[in-house]
C-alpha cells in the first residue's frame, strides 16, 4: 500500500476539516494553497486550527506548489461557479494532478455549465487526471434518493426539501443569500440580477442522468425567508430586524422527457432556537409514496466526510470530468485511504 | 434491445406481485412454476390476478419448465433457509438460468450457510450464470445503510431497527413467529429450539462485509412481543388474546475485529391502529450521529420492485453465486429491464 498525497488548495472552514479528516486516514499533506495573507506563510497546523505543526507552509503560488508537490490530488475549497474556478482546477490537471471539489458546479455541470465542463474534461483527459466535484450533494441530495429510488416500480415525482444553516458558512455565505436585506431589496435585486440557482439545479441534473432520465423543462424558483422576530447573526455580527430577509428557499422543478418530474427546495437561512438541517425526500408512483427523512444533519462536516471518502475513487477512476453518478457507490473508508487505490 | 425472459418460481403473494410487475417493465415470462394444486394447471394470470390470461400454465414440474423456456433469469419465491432452497436453486443454475430470490439467507449465506454457498457458486460459474439474493434487504437494511456510512469520517456503532407486519404475509409467517403462543410457550420453544435469526443476520454480514471489515462476534437476541389487548389475526382468521405473542423483536450485534459495532432489531408482529412498517439507522461516532428515518414503508411492495429491479443487474454479473454488496447500486428501471441488459 502506499500513501496518497494531498494538496489542500484553499484553507478555509472546510479545506481545514478536510485537512484533519486526511491526515487522520493516513494521508500525505504536501501541500497547502491559500489566498489570504494572514494565513500565507503560516504552518498548516496552524491555519487549520489542528493543533499541532505539520511541516506544510501554506503558500499562495498555486503553481509552485502544484509542481514541487508531486501530488495524487488537490482538494479544492475555494470559490463557487465553473467559471470562476476553472483556472484553479485546469492548473492542477495540467500539472497531473486529480481534482476534488466542494465547487457546486462541478457536481453536475454539463447542462448548466458546458464550455467549461468540455474544456476541463479534455485537459484532465489529456493529462490522465480525473476531476470530480462532490460535497453534501453526494449522498444527501442525490446518491440517496437515487438509491430510494430502486425501491419504485413507476415514479410520478421525486420531491426534496432540505436546510441549511446561514451561520455555519461564515459572512461571504450569508451576503451571498441576502441576510438582513429588506424585502424589497430582495425582489428588486432578484428582478435586477436574476437569481443563480446552482446547487439545486446541478443536484437534480446528476439525479436525473442517474437513472437514464432527460430534462425537458427546468422551472427555477426563489422565495425570501423573512424574519418574523429580531434575529441574532453571528456570521454577520449583527441583528437582522423582524420582517427582513432570514435567507433564501431556492428552488427547481425539473420535467423529464420520460414523464417523472423532480424538485427539489433548499432552504439556506438563519436557524433560531431547535432549528437544525434535514433531509427529507418523497418519491410518488408506485407505491403511492416512499419516504425518506434525514434529521440533525450536521451538514458542513459530513461535506467533508463525503469528499474525503470519494478520494479513492477519484484517483481509481478513468481520466476526464468524472461526475459521482460514474463512480462506485460511496463507501465508509475504515483504513488508510491509500488501501482503497486500485 | 433484446427482451428478457424470465420463470416466475413460486406464485405466492411475492411472486404474483413480481409477475405483474415483470410483465410492466416488458419482461417476457415464459413459465410459471407452483407445488399447491390448486394453483397447478391454471393460467398465471388467474393465479396471480393479473386481470388477464397469460397463455403461460402454471406448472409443477420445474425440471420440465426450465428445459422447455430459454430463460434468462427465474424470479424465486418458494421458501426461507438455503438448506430447503438448493435444490430448487442448483436446478435453475444447472439448466443455464440466472437466479434472483427473495430467500433471506442468500443475501449473504458465507457465514451461516457456506457450504451450501460454495456449493451453489460452483454449480452458477460451472453454467455460466448468476445467483443473487435480494428483496427488502437491499435498499431499505443494507445498502441505504451502507451509503449513509460515506458520510462518517470514524464509526463507533451502527444501530438499525425496522418493523413489519405478521397480516402482510399470511398464515406460514404467522406461524413462524409464534403469533397467539403464550409467553411461556415462546420461552419453551426457544428454549428447546433454539431461534433460528436468519434475516437479520444475515442482512449485517453484507452491511459488514460492504465497507470491507470483518466479524468478531456475533450475539443474537430474541424477544417475543406480546399483546396489551387481544388483537384480530387476519391470518390465523382468529384473535390472538390479551398476554400472548403478537410476534417478535428478532436481533442481533456484531462486533467487528476493526471495532464498530453494528446492531440490527427488526419487529415482525401483529399491528394495532396507526401502526406501519419503519426503518430507522442512526450511526454513532464523528460525526457524533449521522441519522435515517423511512416511515411507512410498503414492504411487501417494496421488496418485490427491488427484487425486479435488480434483474438486468443479476443477468449482467460475472457466474457464481454474487450478494449484492458486489453488483452496482440498486436503480430504478424508467425503460423495459432489457434495455439495461450489458
Amino acid at each position: 500500500m502506499r500513501r496518497i498525497r494531498a494538496i489542500v488548495y484553499g484553507v478555509g472552514a472546510m479545506g481545514s476539516i478536510m485537512a484533519r479528516l486526511m491526515l487522520e486516514k493516513d494521508v500525505e499533506i504536501v501541500g497547502a494553497i491559500a489566498r489570504s495573507p494572514e494565513k500565507v506563510g503560516r504552518d498548516l497546523g496552524e491555519v487549520a486550527d489542528l493543533g499541532f505543526e505539520t511541516g506544510i507552509t501554506v503558500a499562495n503560488e498555486a503553481k509552485q506548489v502544484l509542481q514541487d508537490g508531486s501530488a495524487d490530488i488537490a482538494v479544492v475549497a475555494v470559490g463557487s461557479y465553473l467559471s470562476v474556478m476553472e483556472e484553479h482546477f485546469k492548473l492542477c490537471l495540467e500539472h497531473g494532478v486529480n481534482v476534488i471539489t466542494i465547487e457546486e458546479e462541478s457536481f453536475y455541470p454539463w447542462r448548466t455549465a458546458p464550455s467549461h465542463a468540455a474544456e476541463l474534461d479534455r485537459v484532465a483527459r489529456e493529462n490522465g487526471v480525473t476531476i470530480t466535484g462532490s460535497g453534501q450533494q453526494d449522498l444527501y441530495w442525490m446518491n440517496i434518493v437515487s438509491l430510494l429510488m430502486g425501491a419504485a416500480h413507476r415514479i410520478d415525482s421525486v420531491v426534496g426539501k432540505t436546510s441549511w444553516n446561514v451561520d455555519d458558512y461564515g459572512p461571504n455565505v450569508a451576503a451571498e443569500v441576502h441576510v438582513g436585506d429588506t424585502a424589497m431589496q430582495f425582489e428588486r435585486f432578484v428582478s435586477e440580477e436574476g437569481w443563480p440557482s446552482f446547487v439545486v439545479q446541478n443536484t437534480l441534473d446528476a439525479l436525473v442522468a442517474s437513472v437514464g432520465l432527460t430534462v425537458k423543462e427546468v422551472t427555477p424558483s426563489v422565495t425570501p425567508v423573512l424574519a418574523n422576530a429580531e434575529v441574532w447573526c453571528e456570521s454577520l455580527g449583527r441583528t437582522v430586524p423582524a420582517g427582513s430577509v432570514l435567507g433564501v428557499v431556492d428552488g427547481a422543478t425539473f420535467e423529464t422527457r420520460e414523464g417523472p418530474s423532480f424538485t427539489f427546495e433548499m432552504a439556506g437561512r438563519l436557524y433560531g432556537e431547535g432549528d437544525a438541517d434535514y433531509n427529507e425526500w418523497v418519491i410518488r408512483g408506485e407505491p403511492a409514496e416512499l419516504r425518506l427523512w434525514n434529521d440533525r444533519v450536521p451538514t458542513p462536516f459530513t461535506t467533508c466526510a463525503q469528499v474525503v471518502n470519494r478520494i479513492p475513487d477519484v484517483i481509481n477512476a478513468e481520466p476526464g470530468f468524472v461526475t459521482v453518478d460514474r463512480l462506485p457507490q460511496l463507501r465508509y473508508r475504515a483504513f488508510p485511504l491509500g488501501s482503497y487505490l486500485g
